[in-house]
C-alpha cells in the first residue's frame, strides 16, 4: 500500500468443474512467471458447450502484479 | 470455425444451490429444443433473497448455436 | 408486488472459500440489521492473491429491500 | 420464482401518443404468441420527427417469459 | 451550489399507471424520510406483466440530498 | 435514406409536467433554427426536487438532422 | 415508420475474406428464413487467427424486422 | 499537439458499398464546412436491409478539429 | 483483508479550487459520522460555470468502509 | 432551473501543467465565442507523454449553456 | 479447447487503406514475437485526417495466445 | 502516425500527494524499461483512506508504445 507501481495482465483460465476454478488455474499459472500477484479481478464468464452440457469454463481476469 | 452463421439466445437459469448450477440448468432447459449449442456467456448474476438467505440463484446467460 | 418502494445498498462480501460464499456473507451480515431484503444483483468479483493462491474472494452486490 | 428457465425477447414498439404507449403496444403484440410474459426492461427509447414535431416514438424492451 | 457536500441513495419506485408515476411514488416516500433532496436521475425502468398487460412500472433512480 | 450524411446535436430539455414533454420542448426548440431534424435518441433523464416534489423534469437527447 | 412492432435477433457471420462480408453473410443466410428484415447493428467484431494470418471474421450483428 | 483545444461532432455518414466507404463520405462532406479536422472516431456501424441485402450501410463517428 | 462484510456509499464533494479538493472535502465531511472509510473510487467529475471561469468542482465518489 | 433547453458542446483542452488546467483551458476557449455555459462534465482524460514525461494532457469535457 | 491459460495483449495497428488492414497488420507484427495467436477482438476504430481525407486508420485489437 | 503497431500496457501508481502525481510516476516507473511511451489515458481512479484522509491515490492508466 506504499507508493508501489502495479502492472495488470488479462488471462483467460478454463475448467472442466467450475467457474471458480478456471479462476483458480489462471492464477496459479501465472504465478509461475509473475512473482508478487496481488489481487484479480473478473472481466467476463464464458464456456464451452458439448452436446448439451458446460464441456469448459471459461474466466476472463485481470491480475495485478508489484512491478519491483 | 467454418463459415457458419451463429444465432445467440438470451436464457435466466434458476437454482437453489448455486450460480454456476443455474447455469447449467438453462443450457439443459435449451439442448431440448435448440441443437448444436457452442458456447455460453454469463451477462447478470442476481438472486432472490427469503429471510435472510439466498432463496434462488438467477443467472441471465446468452447461448450460441449453428444455423444449419 | 405491489405499489412498494425499494431501497439498494451496495455491499462487498468476503470469503476463503468460493465466490458464492462471499456474496452469502454479504448478505447473512446485512440481514442483521436490514429487513425485507428481496433480491441481490452482482456488481463485481475481485480477490486478494497470496503466494501464488487465492486468499481472499470479494464481491460487490447490490441488495434490495421493501421500504415499510 | 421456482427452479424455471426464463428467454428474453427484443421487441421494438412504436406509438404516435407517448413513450409508455409505445412499451404497451409491444406487449400487447408480443402477448398474441407468446404466453406467461413476466416482465419488461427498457433498453432504448428513440424516435422519429417530421415537421419539428414527434411523429412516432419507438422504444426498444426485452421481455421475459416462462419456459414451460 | 456551494460548497456542500451531497449524498445518493438509489431507489425503485412502482406505480400502476405510468413511469413517470413511479418516479414520483419514489420522491415522495423517500422526501417522508430524507431532507433537502435536491435531484433524481433514472437508473432503469423495468415492469411486471400479467395476462399479456403491463401490471406494474418499476423506475429505479438515484436521489441526491445535501450533507447538512 | 439516400446517401446523405446526418449530423448528430445534443440537448436538453425541460418541463415542470412529465419526462416526455421535456423531449417535446427540446425538439421543438431545436426546430426554430435546425431544418431537416428526422430523429431524437434518449441519453438521460433526470429533474430537480424541491420540497419533496418534482420541481422539473430534465431530459437530455441527441437529435440527427440531414446536412443539405 | 407506422405503428408497427419489431423484434431483433442476434447473429454472428463470418467470412474468410472480410469484415463487411461477413455482416452480409448473416443477413444473408437470416433472409432465407425471417421476411421484412429492416436493418442492422453491428455489436461486435472478432476474428480467429492461424499461423499468423487472420482465417475467419466473425461480426456480431442484432437484426430488426417488422412482426406482421 | 500543442496547447489547442479541439471541438468534437457527431456525424453519421451512408454509403451502399461498404462500412469504410461511409465513414469517408462523412469527412469529406464535413471537410466542405469544417478546416483542420484532425481526426475521427468510430461510434456505431448500422446499415439499412432491402430484399434481403444490405441498402445502405450507415457508420457514426465523432470527428475532431482544432478551434483556432 | 479478512473475513469482513463492507458498505458503499455514494457522495459528491465540491470545491472552488480543485478536483482533488472536491474529493478530499466528502471524505472528510463523511468521516466525521463513518467510522473506519477505506477507500473512494471515482464515479464522475462535473462543475458549475459562471462567467466562463469554473465556479465549483463537483466530484462524484464511492466511499467504502468496514461493517464492524 | 426554469424551463429553458440546454444544448451541449464536446472540446478537448490541453495543458501543460495539469489535469484540472486542461480542462479550465477548454472553458475559457469556449466562453470566447459561447455565452451562458452552465457546467461542464468530464469525459476522457489522456496525454502525450515524450522522453518518459508527460508532454501534454488533454481532457475532452461536454459543456452545456443556455439557448436564448 | 482444452484446459489451457490463454493471454491477451492490446495492440493498436495502423494502415493507410482500411481499417480491416490496420488490423491484419498488428497481427502480423504480434506474430513475430508471439507464437499460438488464437484470436483478435476490435476495442476501437480511429484514424488521421489530413487535407479532409482519412491518412491513417487506426484499429485497437486484443488479441489473444495460449500461454504453453 | 506512419504505419506503425502500437502496444498498450495497463499501470496503476500511486502517490501521496495527488491524482496528477499518481500519473507521474506510473509512466517515469514504466519508461525505465519500455522504449517510446507515446500516450497515457486513465483508466480508473481510486485511493486508500486513513483516519478519514487520504492515505494515497492509485489511478489505472493505460500506455501506449511503438513497437520497433
Amino acid at each position: 500500500m506504499s507508493e508501489h507501481v502495479y502492472k495488470s495482465l488479462e488471462l483467460t483460465g478454463s475448467s472442466k468443474s467450475s467457474s471458480d476454478d478456471a479462476i483458480r488455474r489462471a492464477i496459479e499459472r501465472a504465478s509461475e512467471t509473475v512473482r508478487n500477484i496481488k489481487w484479480f479481478h473478473v472481466q467476463d464468464v464464458r464456456g464451452h458447450v458439448e452436446d448439451g452440457k458446460i464441456a469448459h469454463w471459461q474466466v476472463t481476469i485481470k491480475i495485478g502484479f508489484t512491478l519491483e
